[in-house]
C-alpha cells in the first residue's frame, strides 16, 4: 500500500454512515433467495477451513520473494498466478502494463562530524532509499544535516539555512492513533514528508532529503516507499531513516554541527513491460457483468511482500478456489485481478481503467484488499445507500465470523481500483485490524510469519461471500 | 550480556530462597542506625528524581555510539567515563586490559538455488557475523544449506550428509518463557547454538554455520554475539540469521536443494590495549574495604549499547553522583567499575580478579547491572543467608519503589563479577523486568529510546541504596 487518500478515509474519517448490517435490516428489507444464503454459508465455511490462501502466500513470499515492478521476481509472480488461475479453471489474460523500473543500490549513511565526537570516530545511520530516488554521486556526498519537524519549519528556515544541506523531516508517526485503529490517519500524516519532502527541500537548495520512517515498530527498521518529485523542483536523493536514527540526528543536531556522508546509488532504468493478471470465472447468465476481486502483486523490495500485498492477491485467488471447490456457479463473472505496480506508479490500475473504459457500466463492483491480513471486522464501500441496502442480508452470514460492520466511505477504499471508482464503479475493501500493519509495512520485516493463517482465511471468506453475493443477486447491484 | 550461566540462574532457577525482604524481618531482626535509614531514603529520593544516569546514557550511546572492544569508540568511552568520574570527585585508575580486536566486514547471504526458483531470481538472507567468526573467502562460498533443530539431529545426519554443507541450527527462542519473565532460560537454550554450533558443525565437515538468532522481536533483525571455537574443531565462518530467514530456509529446504552464497569478511586483529575504568569514592573509616558498583562499557557494534550495557555503567556512575549531590560520606570505599570486554572475552573481569587477588578479603561486595534497565523488582545475590539478613532492613526503603524482592542464586548474577565471585566475594545484581530485553539485545535496535528514563532512575536508586548500605553498615557485610 502506498500513499493513499482512500486509506485515510477508509479507516479514519468516521463518515456519514456506519452500520452493523443488522441495524438497517428493519429499514428496507432486501430478500435473498434461500439458495443464495445457503451457498454463501457453504462458501464461508469452506474458505474458513481452507489453507489454500496461506499456501499460495507461502509460495509468493518464500519461493518467489520480493516483487518490485520490473524485477525478475515480479515477472515470475505474474507467470505463477496466471498458471494457478488457469489450473483453477479461469480464463486468464495478461494485460500489458508499462511500469517504472527502479533498482535499489548501495545505501549508507555515516556521521563524520558531530558534537562530542572522539578522534576519528564515526556513527552509522540506518537508512533506505525511497523508491524513485535519484542517486548521489557514486562516492557519496557530505553535508550538514538540519532537522525540521514539518514543512512550516523548513519554510521558516529559508534558503539561507537550507542551501547545501541535508534536510531531515522528523515527523513522528502518531502511534496513539495507530493503536486506536486509525493507523491510516497517522500514516497519511507521516507519509506527506516521504512523498513531498524531497521537492520541498530541493526548492530551498537542499542537496538531499531524509524522512523519519513513516511507520511504527521501534526496531530500527527503515520503511521505504515511493516519493513524488514535483515538476518544479530539482530532483535530489532521498532516503528514510529509522525512528531511532531520526532521534539520534535530532539529539546531535540540537548540540551542534552534524555532518553526514550519504551514499545512495539506485538506478532508474527504462520502463519495463509487465502485466496485470486477469483471471475470469465466467458468469453463467451474465458473463459480461463483472465483479472484480483483487490485490496487488508487486511489492517493495526489502521484505517479501506478505502483508503488502501478497495477502490481497491470495485472498482474491481464494474466491475462485472456494467456488470451484464447492462446484458452484456464479451468475455473473468473477474476475480475479493481481494488479501490477501499485507501489510506485499505479500503472496497473490506470491501464485497466483505460483499456476497459468501454465496459465500465458492466463493472458492478471492484473489491481490493490492501491493508494486510488482520482479522476483518467488516468492509467499507464507496457506494450509495441503496447499494448497501442490497448487501444487508450478508450480515446473517458475516456476523458469525465477527465481520458484520459496514462503513460507507467517500473515496475509493483501494488504490488500484480508484481509477475505476472515478468512473463510477462501486468499490469495496475489507476492514482489517491494522494495529500492527505499520510495524512491518515497506520494511524487510514484511514476511510470511506476519500473517496468521486463520486471519488470512477470514479475509478470504469475507471477500468470497461479498463477491459471490454481488455475482448471484437476482438483480445487478445498484450504483 | 553474553552467554551466561549466571543469567540463567539469576532469572530462572527458582532457587532455594526467595523472600520479600519483609518476610524474614521476624526471624532475626538486624537493626540499622536511624541515620543510615534516613540517608538511604534521601539517596533513593534524589536518585529517582535525577536524570543524571539518563543524560550519561544519552552521551554514551548518541555522542559515542557502539563500543566494541578494541574500537576507537570503546577508547573514547573509557576516556569519557574516567573524566566524568574525576569530575564527580573520584580517584580514577585505568586498569590495563588486553582485549580481542575483532572487526566486522561485509556480510551477505543470497540464495542462488531453491525450489520454485524462477530463471535467474535469487533471494536475500538477512544475517550478521558472530563475534569472533573467521571469514569466508573474499568472494564468498556457495554450498547447500541443511537445517537441524538441535545438536542431536546434526549428529544423526552424520559426516556424509554434513560434509561440505552450511548448517543452520534452527532452534526457536522460547518466547513463552521470555514472556513469563524467564528470558534467561530461553536465552540459555538458544545461545548454545550460537556459541557452540560452528564447532559442532565443523567436526562433521561443514563449511559454515548459521544459527537462528538467539532473541525475540520478530522484526527481521539478526542478533549477533560471541561464538566459541572449540580447540578440537576446524574454525569455520558463522553468522546469525533472523528468525524470519530461518523460517524461510526451513520452508525451502524441506522442499528440496537450497544453495546459499555466503560472504563474511570479518577480521581478527592483534589484541588491543584497553582498560577497566576504576573510580573510587573513598571511604572515610575503612577506605581499604571496597564495594563495587558496575556495568560493562563495551558493547556489540550493531546498536549503540543502551540496554547492553550502557545502562549498567550509568547506573553505577549514578551511585557516586547521588552520594556527592547530598554531601554524604561512605564509611567504606564505593568503587565504580566500567568493565571492558564483557561481550567477547570477559578479559576485564578476569584481569581485575587477578590484579586485585591480594585484596579479595577487602572486597565486601560486587554489584553488576547487565540486564537492561527495565523496572527492577528487587535484587539477587550469590551470598549466604547471613548476608541477606544483614540487608533485610533495606526492604523499608525499597518497598516504596516496588523493588523489595530478594532472591538467593547459586552462581554469580553478573558475568564481569564472576571471577571475584569465584574468589568468595559476595555478588549482587538488580532483578529487572526483562520481557522485551531480548527483542533488542545484540541487534541494531539496542538504542537509547529502548530505555525509559524513569525505569533507569529506579535502577540507579536500587544500586545506590544497596551499595550505600553495605558501605555504611556498622559492621562489614558477612560473607
Amino acid at each position: 500500500m502506498k500513499i493513499s487518500k482512500h486509506l485515510t478515509s477508509r479507516l479514519a474519517i468516521i463518515l456519514c454512515t456506519t452500520f452493523t448490517l443488522s441495524a438497517f435490516a428493519q429499514q428496507q428489507p432486501y430478500e435473498y433467495p434461500p439458495t443464495l444464503l445457503d451457498e454463501l454459508k457453504q462458501l464461508q465455511k469452506a474458505t474458513l477451513a481452507s489453507d489454500y490462501a496461506y499456501q499460495q502466500l507461502a509460495h509468493l513470499t518464500n519461493n518467489i520473494g520480493p516483487r518490485l515492478s520490473g524485477s525478475l521476481q515480479a515477472q515470475a509472480a505474474v507467470e505463477y498466478v496466471a498458471a494457478e488461475m488457469r489450473k483453477a479453471g479461469c480464463e486468464v489474460t495478461l494485460e500489458k502494463v508499462m511500469v517504472p523500473h527502479w533498482v535499489r543500490g548501495i545505501e549508507t549513511g555515516e556521521l563524520v562530524q558531530f558534537p562530542g565526537q572522539a578522534a576519528k570516530t564515526t556513527q552509522k545511520i540506518v537508512l533506505t532509499a525511497l523508491g524513485g530516488s535519484v542517486a548521489t554521486p557514486a562516492e557519496g556526498l557530505t553535508a550538514e544535516v538540519i532537522v525540521v519537524e514539518n514543512f512550516a519549519q523548513l519554510k521558516a528556515l529559508g534558503r539561507d539555512k537550507v542551501q547545501g544541506k541535508i534536510v531531515l523531516f522528523n515527523a513522528i508517526f502518531d502511534e496513539r492513533l495507530a493503536a486506536q485503529g486509525e493507523a491510516g490517519v497517522a500514516y497519511g500524516q507521516a507519509v506527506a514528508y516521504r512523498g513531498g519532502g524531497a521537492s520541498a527541500a530541493a526548492r530551498l537548495g537542499a542537496v538531499a532529503a531524509l524522512n523519519r520512517s513513516a511507520g511504527t515498530g521501534g526496531m530500527r527498521m527503515p520503511h521505504t516507499g515511493a516519493l513524488n518529485y514535483a515538476p518544479d523542483a530539482p530532483q535530489i536523493p532521498a532516503a528514510a531513516v529509522t525512528a531511532e536514527d531520526a532521534d539520534l540526528l535530532a539529539y546531535l543536531s540540537a548540540q551542534g554541527n552534524v555532518q553526514m556522508h550519504l551514499t545512495l546509488t539506485p538506478q532508474t532504468l527504462p520502463d519495463a513491460e509487465s502485466y496485470n493478471v486477469i483471471a475470469d470465472l465466467k458468469g453463467t447468465e451474465h458473463p459480461e457483468q463483472i465483479i472484480i476481486v483483487s490485490g496487488h502483486l508487486d511489492s517493495w523490495d526489502l521484505g517479501t511482500g506478505a502483508i503488502d500485498d501478497g495477502a490481497g492477491v491470495v485472498v482474491a485467488m481464494a474466491v475462485v478456489n472456494a467456488i470451484k471447490q464447492l462446484g458452484l456457479k456464479p451468475r455473473r463473472t468473477i474476475r480475479v485481478i493481481a494488479w501490477m505496480n501499485e507501489e510506485n506508479g499505479l500503472r496497473g490500475g490506470r491501464t485497466y481503467a483505460k483499456d476497459y473504459a468501454a465496459q465500465t457500466a458492466n463493472h458492478l463492483a471492484a473489491i481490493e484488499s490492501d491493508l494486510g491480513a488482520g482479522h476483518p471486522i467488516g468492509f467499507t464501500g464507496h457506494v450509495s445507500a441503496n447499494t448497501l441496502t442490497m448487501l444487508q442480508p450478508l450480515a446473517q452470514v458475516l456476523r458469525s465470523q465477527g465481520a458484520s460492520i459496514v462503513r460507507r466511505v467517500d473515496e475509493s477504499p483501494g488504490a488500484d481500483i480508484s481509477p475505476l471508482d472515478a468512473l463510477g464503479v462501486p468499490t469495496f475493501a475489507p476492514m482489517q485490524d491494522s494495529r500492527t500493519y505499520f510495524h512491518y509495512h515497506h520494511t524487510p520485516g514484511d514476511t510470511l510469519d506476519k500473517v496468521k493463517p486463520q486471519e488470512l482465511a477470514e479475509n478470504a471468506a469475507l471477500m468470497t461471500v461479498l463477491a459471490y453475493t454481488i455475482a448471484n443477486l437476482p438483480e445487478a447491484l445498484s450504483r
